[in-house]
Order: C-alpha cells, then structure tokens, then sequence
C-alpha cells in the first residue's frame, strides 16, 4: 500500500508558482535561496494573506497530527483511557525521544497494557542528543518508543482499542485511519485527493495549502462551550501550548517557539512544513518549502508569527530562526538566514 | 573579515533564471522540489550544455579543492615536501575523519613538525559513524584533524612553509590565499567578484557557474606533457579518481561515484554544489541547487555524468543517487528521488 492504486487528482508539482520565502547568506551575498507557499486563514476559513499559491496541494507530513488526534478525543477513547493533557501534548508531537518523552508514553503504554511490539511506527534513533550518545555508549538499539512520532501512535492504539480494530492500525483502510481521514476532510473542508505513507507507516492524507490553514483557523476560533469537535480542538491546543517541551524537546523551534508566545501552538512536518494555531486572532497559519528544508520552513514561520503580532522579533528563539548567525567550526560569523522581503510585510 | 568590506559586484540572487533539477515524490506525487544550476564545458572553455543560468554566480564552496591545491604543487611545496598522490587527494578532500583520513593527514603533519594547534579549520565532530560513537564513547572530544577540510589545511600548512608566511594562512590576504586566488582567477578565465568565509575559515572565492564548469574543463584537458599549469592539474586529477576513498569516505557520493566510474574525478561542495572532470571527453561540469541541498546536487551530478555517457545508470551508485527509494522506518518504500525530466536528455 503505497498511495499508488487510488484514483489520481491532478499531478501539479509544489514549484508551480511558489515564491521566494527565505535567504541564506554568506558574507553579505545571497548563496542560497528557499521558495515556498504560506497562507493565513481566519476564522471563517477564508484565505487573509498568503504567498505563493494557496492552491498548491501537499503532504502536511507531522504538521497535522493534531487534526490525526481528533477521533482519539471525540470517540470518548482519550476520556475512557484517562489520558492527561500531557499524553495528548505527545499524541501531537515529533518529539526526540528524550526521556521526558519516552516516559510519559512508556508509562500510557503499560496503562492499556500495550507494549514496544504493538507499535507500527518503527525503530529510530532518538534525536536528544544526551539520549542517543547514551544509547550508543551503552551499545543499545533505538526501539519504536524512541520514534518521533510514538506518542501519536500510542493514541493510535488507544483509539484501536476503543473501535476494537486489528492490529495493524497503520493501514488506510482500518478504521483508525479512515476515522482521521475522514476528520481530516471535514476540518480542511476538501476531499484529499490522494494520500502517501508518511516516515511512521501512516496514511497521510495530502490537502491544499489553504486547507491546512483553514483547519488549524478552525483550531484556533474554536469554543469550549460549543460542540465536540470544537471542545475536542481545544484541548488539543491547550494541551500543546500548555506542554512545548512535550511537542517536540529543547533546542527545538516548536519547544522554543511555543515558549516566546502566548496560547499559540505551532507544530512542525517534515519536507519543509509548519503550522500555527493563534486561538486569540483566530487565525490558522499553514507554510511549506518547496525544497522541504526545515532551515526554511522554521525561518518563514516566525517571520509570519512576528507579522501577525504574537511573536517579539527580538526574543533569542525568534532571532534564531529569523535571522541566525552562520558560525564555522572555528565560530566565525560567516552568514546568516534571513526571511526574504516578501515575508517581512 | 568576512568579505563585507570588498567592492561588490552585482548582488543577484541565485534563484534567477534557475530551472527544476530535481523531484522527490511520495506515492507517485510530486513532495518537493529541487531547481538549479547545471554547466558543462568544453575544452576550448565554452559551454557545451546548460540548464538554468549558466552565468548564475555561486560560492562553490568545497567543490574546488582541487583548485585551491594548485599553488601547492605549482610553487614545488609539494615536492619539496615529498607529498604522496595519495596525500594530494586529501588536500582535495572532504573527508569524513575517519582513521584512513586522520591517520595519514597526522603523519604528513608530523613529518613536517606540525601540530593539530597549527590548524586554523577548527574542530569538527567527524562524519564516520564508527569514528563518531568511538569519540562518543570515549567521552573524547573531536579536534581539528577530524575537519572535514584538514587535508586542504594540511596543503596550506605546507605551502606556507614554502612561502614563508605568517601562521594565519587562512587571512584572504595571506601570501597562501593570495596565491590560491590567481590560480582560481586564472582557471576560472573570471575575475572573482567577491569572497565569502568558509567553513573552514579560508576565503571561498565566488565565480559564475561557467567559470567553474570552465576551470574543471582545463583540469580534464589538462596535458601531463604541457606547462607546470597542466601537470600539476593532472596530478590533481589523477591522484582523486586513484584514491576516492580518501576524497570524501564509504557510503559518500564521491567516492561510490568515482570507483563507478574510469578516471573521473568528482567533488561535493556545501550548499549543493558538485563538479565534474572529464578527462578522456576533455568536459567539466558545474551543478549548484538552489536552496542548497546535498540529496539534489549529488542526484543531479549523476544525471548528468550518466548523460555524458561515463556512469552507467544501472551501477548501484548510481541508483542510490538517481533513483533512490525513500524507504521509511519500518523499511516500506515511501517514495524516491529522481532527476527532472530536463536532466534526463
């Protein structure tokens, strides 16, 4: 199952109309340069600003796992497994397997009496550094726990165990998947056109830009005394805003990020993607790199956080994302990433 | 000094004119993107095939090591220092600090009563996996011998033994940079524009894509029987396609590439840039991505090398630069990377 025996929507390429998003500089040249697409969506889902083409479909990759959370809470499985906003700070995250991450899951894990076999995301090597220069002094291999993305696939297993699915919970055609499927095109309010299977073995349900932008706006305008979904985005986005550390771990823009503003949850995906849900704006932001760059794709999300207010240019995780210094291995300032002028507003 | 204080010449962005290169699908989709660069010349220095903007000007950063190792060998440093071929593909190497590279750079130091304090690349965590967890688990830390440049820096410290300068020979106005820089100019037929600072501290002149796909045609025609120019560019040549695991190490493009390939020397540099010479066809060839990414350059560079007619697309190396299936981490194939239509001839 690899995406490619579904009905094909139109084959556009993410360059078609991209624009020129982020700078990297050496001396004071421009040596490389990032494009993209970005979209601000409010309240109503309609599209407030945006670069590049807001059409363009793509992969939202880890950026919408907290969309992938949403049948976990509205099925009353989250409830029923008595899970903390904690544990759904994790299903949301790509953390780096650091203790403070594998633990929490670990501990959710022996709660429902699932174990590291139960898994379907894979074994990968924990990004903490502490944690994996542990592993190796101790001769270790990396299990599936450690795997980004296993905090997001322990709520997998609990909401499996809520519908009573087979085990192998990762396939497109389980009704763990087509439950997100089908929350994920209510809340970008499209159909996907198509889906591919992401690094963790999941379905992941493409969309277009401002269809991700759209639904983290949903996200954000949520209201805790309306219906279930929107309770069920609200904790989510609390529970993220709440626990950055949780998201994805220090050193991290989402962590760092998170922790310069206030209320916002912002979320990262693979291939150059980030997201941002602004409750107090009720704006949902959605950007990718064309190059699927992560140097990028951090860049221009803070750029457009600081457009839109909830983000001080001036705070240390801001400059080093926006603007930061290129050091050699001797700590020279030879360069520096910058958002291009389009972005700067 | 990083460059900032030069006349500048025109500041154009590397994005102009540049043309797709590279795709990387997930499914049968389209995820990202790769524009760029892409020249090659002839022997006479015109360009014989380009794609996007062959006067595009880029810092070729590390792809021009072997330019950069001719003073040493023009100026009898080399030979007074009775530096062996394989010693001169290490003055042309990225190398991954493994102990085939430390180890003969430490002994072609002490030979000359250098010291790892005489570097001026500064220390880097060498790339060799096994080098790297053994400096882990010794709680060791990495020094400037691990430099991914230290064979270049060796090259240095060896010419300015001969040159008689001052211990900062990596000052863009050292008689070692200067002396680098004429023979950049001269085999690029370009005055350089500007310089950045490199990783490694030395000065990285800049040059239009032409100029470096020119000067790696002077090193393919190169005659061993014509002037100290020529020799010493055979030499160069001849000691990186004899010994590509000392150019850059197991598992890396150059080295997989070149031992695909009969007398091809190839070269990575940061940023997404690659070269080629081509010696029995008298070509050289210049890629540069855009957006600055190694996975693009080096499937771009195979491309071309397999359009040229000296890599065989269906050698293994080759494969893992042109095709390569994504796998993700329980092992399913995801999606691949492959070269644009326009790079396929």
């Amino acid at each position: 199952m690899d995406g490619s025996e579904l009905p094909q929507g139109k084959l556009e390429s993410p360059a078609l109309n991209d624009a020129v998003l982020v700078e990297v500089t050496r001396g004071d040249r421009v040596e490389s340069v990032h494009r993209g697409h970005a979209v601000v969506c409010d309240a109503k889902g309609g599209v407030l600003w945006s670069l590049g083409d807001p059409g363009a479909v793509i992969y939202p990759r880890s950026s919408c796992k907290m969309i992938q959370a949403l049948p976990l809470i509205e099925s009353g499985a989250a409830d029923e497994a008595g899970l903390s906003p904690q544990e759904l700070a994790l299903a949301c995250a790509s953390h780096q397997g650091a203790a403070i991450h594998s633990d929490p899951i670990s501990r959710w894990l022996a709660r429902q009496g699932f174990r590291d076999e139960d898994y379907r995301c894979g074994a990968e090597t924990p990004r903490d550094t502490s944690t994996r220069e542990a592993l190796i002094r101790a001769h270790g291999a990396p299990r599936q726990i450690h795997n980004n993305c296993s905090g997001k696939h322990a709520g997998f297993l609990t909401l499996n165990r809520h519908l009573g699915g087979g085990p192998d919970y990762e396939l497109p055609d389980h009704p763990v998947q087509v439950a997100i499927r089908q929350a994920f095109e209510e809340v970008t309010g499209e159909p996907s056109p198509f889906y591919g299977i992401d690094g963790c073995s999941a379905p992941n349900f493409a969309t277009s830009m401002t269809g991700l932008a759209r639904a983290m706006a949903r996200f954000a305008a949520a209201d805790p005394e309306s219906d279930p979904r929107e309770r069920a985005m609200v904790r989510l986005r609390e529970a993220m805003a709440a626990h950055p550390e949780l998201v994805a771990g220090e050193g991290r823009a989402c962590t760092e990020l998170m922790r310069a503003m206030d209320g916002v949850a912002i979320k990262t995906g693979a291939e150059g993607v980030f997201i941002a849900i602004l409750p107090c704006e009720k704006l949902g932001v959605a950007v990718k790199i064309t190059d699927g760059t992560t140097r990028a794709s951090e860049c221009a999300i803070a750029a457009i956080l600081v457009r839109l207010g909830v983000l001080d240019p001036r705070h240390p995780a801001a400059v080093k994302r926006m603007t930061p210094t290129l050091r050699n291995w001797r700590g020279m300032q030879v360069g520096a990433i910058r958002p291009a002028l389009a972005l700067m507003g």
